[in-house]
């Protein structure tokens, strides 16, 4: 049996002073509803919530969640694995439906974290790495990345500049993106200019905080046309964990745990990384989208930044990659990060994707990395 | 094909401030690892944590975790459903081996709440309630619970004698739970003269807060007996969720999305409430186990009160129930409580609960309530 995708959804990503997060939830939802063809609330039979509880103010927000859009009483629980939330309430979602336990299931991505002051988001970030050993000496996100991006610099030779063209990139794509948080081009000198945030990686490496849902919504095969004209099929999905400790991280060039789930999600689809062609990665910082494309086999080990500067990830280029804007200029709602980058594959693979088109995108990809590694899950789509 | 249980392991609940999340968890783990035959880390294939991430300093603790108990690079995330984050650990685990994914997995309930202290806790607890209409007035779970309790009494003349009961059996067996957090009997006097919480409800009538964690390990059937003698199989499993907000519950004596999961279960199951010869289920306050009693259909609707006054859920009564102490004297680890109710239920099945075993315990049931009620899981166990 296969699992398809039939519906998808995605609110406005940014500081959403206007929605609470059930709000946030109900207008993705409500777009994944509307995409699809005579589905109803009565043919969904879960709902998985991907997002990382402890931004909000409100707890149990399945449940207040499931309430607020009407979905009572269907099953429903959260699922968490920090940025990759999202990723891991669609393998749920994937297990739910091949194992015949439900027929149609619905993935909500959402995130509010504006709320928080950035002192308080400064200090819940930094509890994503080990407590007992690391953020006790004051570690950040910016830092651990900027240890990557000091040692990829290092031993491959990756530049500021390559750094600088990838955020250019994506805020290129999400100038066209009405969903992100930056519609706005930025240019390298730009780029470089801006302020250092943790050495070397300056503001314009760095992605948003933001708050903002996607949705999903997945059925089985036999299902799936009645529910929509192109479903868009789970071929390969793969999972792996690393230590969240960078004392045991024996290489910080790479990220283990995604070059293990690229393996897996490649090797279920029956695909190679050649074949894939369009790709969302979980660019946190340009450091991470550079990582990214090694990690899952778009370029060889130490040549992503050189990738970049060449223009290759960009439409037209060798590996589409990030062309929704990327984390980077859409914003990152963490919980919410995995469901948009599927939302983004699933049009791509349908053709949908309008003036960010990626022609004959048949086979899609998604990246998405939870805290510095520890999680990360990749899937493979197709049509 | 079937799915069994074929490890179980429990810590010690209470206050373990001896121990980090991540050492409770490894306790209970090492203690499920033992439990199996042959079985080593090398054949579990993923690890889900049950946990309310909201009670930790550390967050990501699937990766600290996974980190710690050896794990890497299995894949890992959280379920949380409130009180009932193990059970949607525990039906995940179903579906990632139901739906071939993975083979073998490991489900971790784990919790540590005593670092915070009493307002911290009231603040959080208070919080699993509706957020914008209910807890900004004050609301906490005592105070819901009091609802419920006031409710029964008024309808079917349920009596603070009867609750008081309820709590002497759950001390009783606890006073026998090496793993319990208070091992000592009371009196029905002793209860009724403790301090009121939230009227009607005393100390006596509602669980502790506590550190403690629990681990299953669930591998499919043709590899279940070269794991363990005697697996004990999920025969159904249950879940559904009701209106987070006690605005929009009709009746305040039962709980909905109890009583839908038990029906979805005995489904599955092709059992009836009849056929289960022992049970553990969500006592955070006495009257909630009275109700349980009717939602799952031990009793008929409101003579759950009389039923454990004529000491009905004592071993050798019709229908034992929490003869493990229940979440009253074993406390209540929110994340841990699930995986803990069915460590009991699996060493009941299997025969090896010691002086505290109901004979012919063939078929088993789970119990486990999020909040207040917004989630239930219900699960059936045979041999």
């Amino acid at each position: 049996m296969k699992v398809g995708i039939v519906g998808v959804g995605h609110g406005k990503f940014g500081r959403r002073s206007d929605a609470t997060v059930q709000e946030l939830a109900f207008e993705a939802f409500k777009a994944a509803l509307e995409d699809t063809k005579n589905l109803e609330r009565k043919d969904i039979d879960a709902v998985i919530i991907g997002s990382s509880p402890e931004y909000h103010k409100q707890r149990s927000i399945p449940g207040v969640i499931t309430e607020y859009i009407g979905m009572n009483d269907k099953p429903t629980w959260l699922t968490e694995a920090a940025c990759a939330s999202a990723s891991a309430a669609l393998m749920s979602a994937y297990m739910a439906i091949k194992s015949g336990l439900h027929d149609t299931v619905l993935v909500l991505g959402v995130q509010k974290m504006t709320e928080l002051n950035t002192a308080e988001i400064q200090s819940l970030m930094g509890r994503v790495g080990d407590v007992q050993w690391e953020s006790i000496f004051g570690t950040t996100f910016p830092g651990y990345y900027a240890m990557y991006a000091a040692k990829h610099m290092n031993v491959y030779g990756t530049t500021p500049k390559q750094m600088a063209k990838t955020a250019v990139k994506s805020h290129h794509y999400g100038a066209m993106n009405p969903y992100a948080m930056f519609q706005k081009e930025i240019t390298i000198e730009k780029a470089l200019a801006s302020p250092m945030v943790a050495d070397p990686l300056r503001v314009y490496d760095c992605c948003a905080n933001a708050d903002g849902a996607a949705a999903l919504i997945l059925t089985k095969d036999d299902l799936a046309k009645e529910f929509h004209e192109t479903p868009v099929w789970i071929e390969g999905t793969g999972s792996a964990s690393a230590p969240i400790s960078v004392l045991r991280r024996p290489d910080m060039t790479s990220i283990p745990s995604a070059v293990a789930a690229a393996k897996q999600a490649y090797k279920m689809a029956g695909v190679k990384a050649g074949d894939v062609k369009v790709a969302d990665v979980h660019d946190c910082f340009t450091i991470a989208e550079i990582i990214a494309l090694e990690d899952v086999g778009f370029v060889k080990k130490g040549e992503g930044g050189k990738f970049e500067e060449e223009g290759q990830t960009y439409i037209g280029g060798k590996h589409p990659v990030n062309v929704d804007g990327g984390l980077k200029s859409k914003g990152h709602p963490v919980g919410a990060t995995g469901a948009s980058q599927t939302v983004e594959i699933v049009k791509q693979v349908r053709g949908e994707a309008g003036k960010r088109q990626v022609e004959g995108a048949d086979i899609g990809l998604t990246h998405n990395v939870g805290g510095i590694g520890q999680y990360c899950f990749v899937n493979i789509y197709g049509r």
